[in-house]
């Protein structure tokens, strides 16, 4: 049904190409039609009785789903008149699907509409199946303290909202919305409709694919910074707080600890770079904190859209951004990385231990929201940021052996593990392109961002010894 | 008295410079004076009933030693004719003491015995200084999961060796032990005496300073690669298991699980290395034996030795070495970094994760060494394990607002943190120097590596609200 759906999706940019007379709507029609086709046959293949997933089989379907989907997306991609071999239509496939961001495609400005539009939504499709899936399935699933935002979500939501069904209703709404708002504000703002329909959808999606090889620099207009930095921002909050907003709490987003902690990285990282570009390398304040907080929002929701390389910076931006990068956004949004609220539950959990040290019989709890953290939440959070730092290591050596100098090698296995976009450094950073690595290295990091997009343990709970005994 | 103990130590190379003729003796005998006057003054001063110590006393006064130590320990490295300013001769100091290595003098070649005995001295005695912190102090204020080794520590050895001091007693004779027949291997293959009981100490302290500019290489030895190989292993082992093996249990050392684990590490590490150096870079078989195994446990236990610079070796090295750098060795060694058992707990908890996604109902319970993890010892692991990657990143983002290179900036921070001695890249790689960086950043790395060698907490838990408070 998934396969279906992206189908029906190929439409779209057949039909746009069609209108423009470009001969590769005749690609995604038939990339199309075999797509259905496949999709139709495993449904007609499986018509079981319809029960509930066991555990296993929804583990197993998530994670097939976010591989399947990706292999046939870049059909139209590998056939159209690119040049792409199928690493490659893959890899831009997953960064699309993913809302990673990284591109191999080099001459965006001339690329045919068709193209430009299914890149765009691939990544607003991700988007709101990320946020469906972060609502739905990964709380069942208690992956990585998600569990969490199941308490929440019955304690506060289910209330108002009785069905699931429902929730996922409103969510797509909500998700619509913000891009139409975003396409109309970016159209205001001098945007041509074409690229302001595809930048909505990349913006919301906190995606980063852009119709220009210089991303959003290219239309040096601050106006459109500003849209492209709130919008960006509004991806990467918890949309299920925006329900309750407009259902019950009308302060629900401003009550929330995630919400406000996030604003808080936010804030320090643009405070500290506006500083270093304003004072450091004496650029105007104002010009300052529109690049500061256009690039950091950017990287720090693993957008990926540049303004500028912000690696003629100095020796200041790198560590920063390359650290940002692994924050991500709230739990619940579109934004990937270790994600804010992990970061709240074990700054709590080291607060409890520090006090413990200096009372070692006391009973301190760790708070979240103004709730204790239950143990279990605590030790899947702090599990999932082991996992996360070892396999970005592990992905880091691997790109390593395959010949990536050191900045390469690190902030590719960052940006990929954290559904960023771009890297660091000459070859792959904002003013980079993926389109050199060789092919193994693009297979790595597609595994590298499939990983990240699906808290990683949905993936690792595949290869548990005990996932396919019995 | 610890400052009494290191005016006595400075006598060492006074009397060795005296020998030679060489007119620093008046400084080390003078800094000796000056030093050995404060201490007996504290002494006098502070002569109160012996009581036993509060929590917070311990944690102050541990914390305290290892800044007092190194900022008396710096004096004569300043005075002597060395040039070195009070910051670069703290940076010395605090480098040798932490037994991190990492040094800011260049010809060492042509300094004077005394000065390189001094840095040998300092990483010497800071070494059993550490074992002996790790064995009885740390557990006791529980770690970062040290109180792991407080239970086995009770259960084990307790029977066989009653008293505190008597096993303080074992370990110091069992180091010294270690280090003569260090230096009488090290002289058997054909090193000057002098610089064989230099590098014997630094060997066995894990710690890493040399006499030589080009370090161990300088030797071009095979015999000396593989002496020095094999005590940096021996002073990254528990040396508590040293003393079980000789009083009760011959295998104890043998069936640990941590020591079994370290091996796993270095074996995979430099496995993969021997296999990129000969298959890769079609070194000689042997040749690339020797070299990987030495530069690997160099590097992986924090000692910082270097026969050749590894920069060279192409894109495969520097994302390794970067990554082993965290590791360190075991707990209760002369290493530090994150430290085996560590990552020992963090897996078995990850495990734990892992089945109980797929049973949720399970009951599941992660071991070390066959026995049970208590749940306190797991949340302590996982937040020292959060607090070092969140210093690393903030002391990286540090140095490169002082105008470090990315690979200068995070190697440096990494180097700093775990103790390991030299960096990546041209600056601070193991053919560069420290010299050359802002006082600031040497400053920043010298808080870096007292945090890495008080294991994070003991530094920390000074700044918790509650601990000045009443």
């Amino acid at each position: 049904m998934l396969l279906a759906t992206l189908a029906l999706a190929m439409l779209v940019p057949a039909v746009i190409d069609l209108a423009v007379g470009n001969p590769d709507w005749e690609v995604f029609a038939m990339a199309s039609a075999f797509t259905l086709f496949v999709g139709v046959m495993l449904v007609l293949t499986n018509r079981v009785r319809f029960g509930s997933l066991t555990i296993r089989q929804a583990f197993l379907m998530t994670a097939s789903a976010w591989v399947v989907l990706p292999a046939f997306a870049a059909l139209p991609l590998h056939f159209a008149d690119l040049q792409l071999s199928y690493t490659d239509a893959f890899f831009e496939a997953m960064s699309g699907i993913t809302t990673t961001g990284s591109t191999v495609l080099v001459g965006l400005d001339f690329a045919p509409p068709g193209i430009l539009l299914w890149r765009s939504l691939l990544q607003w499709l991700g988007g709101v199946g990320i946020i469906v899936m972060a609502v739905s399935i990964l709380p069942m699933l208690q992956v990585g303290g998600m569990q969490l935002f199941r308490m929440e979500f019955a304690e506060r939501v289910e209330k108002a909202l009785p069905r699931a069904a429902q929730i996922g209703a409103w969510i797509a709404i909500i998700y619509l919305g913000l891009t139409l708002i975003c396409a109309g504000l970016y159209r205001m703002a001098d945007m041509p409709t074409f690229e302001a329909i595809n930048h909505a959808m990349t913006t919301v999606a906190t995606g980063g694919y852009s119709t220009h090889d210089r991303s959003v620099g290219v239309f040096e207009s601050a106006w459109v910074d500003v849209v492209a930095t709130v919008f960006m921002i509004l991806g990467s909050l918890p949309f299920l707080l925006y329900l309750q907003a407009l259902r019950a709490h009308p302060m629900a987003l401003v009550t929330d600890s995630q919400v406000r902690w996030f604003f808080g990285f936010l804030g320090v990282a643009v405070a500290a770079t506006v500083g270093y570009l304003h004072l450091g390398l004496e650029r105007p304040f104002l010009d300052s904190i529109r690049v500061a907080a256009f690039n950091i929002t950017s990287i720090m929701t693993g957008t990926g859209y540049a303004t500028e390389d912000f690696g003629q910076w100095g020796a200041f931006a790198p560590p920063l951004f390359f650290l940002l990068m692994f924050i991500g956004g709230c739990a619940g949004s579109t934004t990937c990385g270790i994600k804010v609220f992990r970061f709240q539950v074990l700054y709590a959990t080291a607060r409890v231990q520090m006090k413990r040290l200096l009372q070692p019989n006391g009973v301190f709890i760790a708070y979240y929201n103004r709730k204790p953290i239950p143990d279990t939440v605590e030790a899947s959070v702090m599990s999932f940021f082991f996992l996360f730092i070892m396999l970005f290591a592990l992905i880091a050596i691997g790109l390593g052996m395959l010949g990536l100098d050191f900045i390469t090698a690190t902030s590719g296995a960052a940006t990929a593990i954290a559904n960023v976009g771009p890297g660091l450094g000459p070859v792959i950073g904002p003013a980079g392109n993926f389109a050199t690595l060789p092919d193994a290295a693009k297979w790595l990091l597609s595994l590298a961002m499939l990983l990240g997009r699906l808290e990683i343990f949905t993936v690792l709970v595949l290869f548990a010894p005990g996932f396919w005994r019995q």
